[in-house]
């Protein structure tokens, strides 16, 4: 595989009420010019039309669960996810072989994750960017949100060069010009680094990077009839990458007794308190840290 | 009008995704004593439940939008809210001439507003009231929104006595511990106040009160077709009660460019960047400030 890369696709809205990527995804269409580079082709495609319009996640089903082999290949889809799934399909892919090179997926959440990148995987061409790109921008973070031995079924998993940008804390259905723009100008530094490779320029690394690695997901406290018995502690509210220890508060139920963390070891969690995340079952991620070095694995 | 309370009636869950509300109800409705009090009786009611149980504001139409005597009184309402505005009005109105003496509507927002009260009126017994609790609880803010010469359509406006409760910043569809217990401590402190007033007890009272009276509300920058073309101004988010004064920005189109404020005085801002209020081409309500003196009111 080479590392030229000739198309590149943005997309936003791929839940339709995260606004900061749909409205950036409008200004791309209006002005196209502004993510062209002269060495590569860009597309802006709004995820979700309809969901937009809409101003929910979405209409039937979670479109960024939808990017599996199984619901791309089923004869005849009847959700309007599962069918956009396809169109998209159809317009970046085919999943495995695609036609674009390198896909931004643009996502906003509740929880406090600042400004976050999701890579499709942790293959050296995807990590050298983000270590290039964390020198840029200081505070980026780095989930590695990646479930061993299961296929993905995010947007980015039709192309093995990308990463979904998540930004918060925002509510969804409003925007925000402070993570507008530093979304915008994430945007700019990674195509400005595409057109950098494929020059073939002289790239400054730094020697390592921090990623924080996916374990598990903790659920809310609930009774037995599934119903919702608490809620994120305030000592944990908008405490995304923060320490939890064992014996850390973790949960307040609804009468005020507090429900700790009983692992043996500390973890980091993110995508606390994600309000979309409510109806999947977790009220937070948790992941370790690790400092991969990468000074072998630069182009 | 004798001052004594008789019945109180809590609602929460009047937009079905402002949960703090709704999971206060049914804590109140699973332990009823926590707020009953010796000299009044208190009801605890679910608002919308079909909007709860969907998570979503409302099914058909804004239920904290139906409240007016039109409404109320049409032969045959058709949406689900219309038809629960009845149903409430039977329960605990009807309006002008209720069963309960006290409203207490429970309700949160994504703007930074703390913790608000709106009254219903400014009749001397909510002022009392809001004096009263405004020492308990420094951080409480009164918003007055009262349009001159229009028929509230809150719920609230059942009964000349109460006021709606809004906390916040919180997104929609999730819980907030701190937000919960200073919601559910604002309730108790009311309803001791009320059982206190009924025993004759004395009362101590600020000799003022500050409010935020209510003057327009601002729509944000859109196109021709309607479309938004720009969000809330950095300067101006979460930025809820604190001086805007003329020259000042207000809003960022997409393009970068800052919009600033044009009246010709300076006013305070509440409900800024709302999430349900993008619906309604309001970005922010501009209010004035007014120091009310209340020693010639007390009961």
């Amino acid at each position: 595989m080479t590392n030229q890369i000739n198309r590149v696709a943005i997309v936003g809205g791929t839940h339709g009420n995260e606004l900061i990527g749909a409205y950036l995804i409008q200004k791309f269409q209006r002005s196209p010019a502004l993510i062209q580079r002269p060495s590569f082709e860009t597309i802006a495609l709004l995820g979700n039309p309809k969901a937009f319009e809409a101003k929910r996640r979405y209409i039937d089903k979670d479109l960024n669960r939808c990017f599996t082999h199984a619901v791309l290949h089923q004869p005849s889809a009847l959700l309007y996810e599962e069918k956009r799934a396809s169109v998209i399909n159809q317009k970046l892919g085919p999943k495995g072989n695609a036609q674009v090179d390198f896909i931004i997926d643009l996502h906003s959440t509740s929880a406090n994750m600042g400004l976050t990148a999701i890579p499709v995987n942790n293959h050296s061409f995807n990590l050298n960017l983000l270590a290039y790109l964390s020198v840029i921008e200081p505070d980026l973070k780095i989930y590695s949100w990646i479930e061993p031995g299961q296929e993905s079924s995010f947007l980015n998993s039709i192309c093995d060069r990308g990463f979904a940008i998540e930004v918060g804390p925002i509510t969804p259905g409003i925007l925000d010009a402070t993570l507008f723009q530093s979304t915008e100008r994430l945007i700019h530094a990674i195509l400005d680094y595409l057109h950098g490779l494929n020059q073939g320029n002289t790239l400054h690394y730094p020697a390592s990077l921090l990623i924080y690695r996916h374990l598990s997901t903790v659920d809310f406290p609930k009774r037995d009839t599934g119903e919702l018995n608490g809620m994120i502690h305030r000592d944990r509210q908008e405490q995304d990458y923060q320490e939890l220890r064992p014996g850390d508060p973790l949960f307040t139920t609804f009468d005020g007794e507090a429900i700790v963390y009983t692992g043996s070891s500390s973890v980091y969690p993110v995508f606390i308190n994600e309000a979309a995340y409510y109806e999947k079952g977790i009220a937070m991620c948790l992941t370790q840290k690790e400092t991969i070095d990468i000074t072998s694995l630069h182009p």
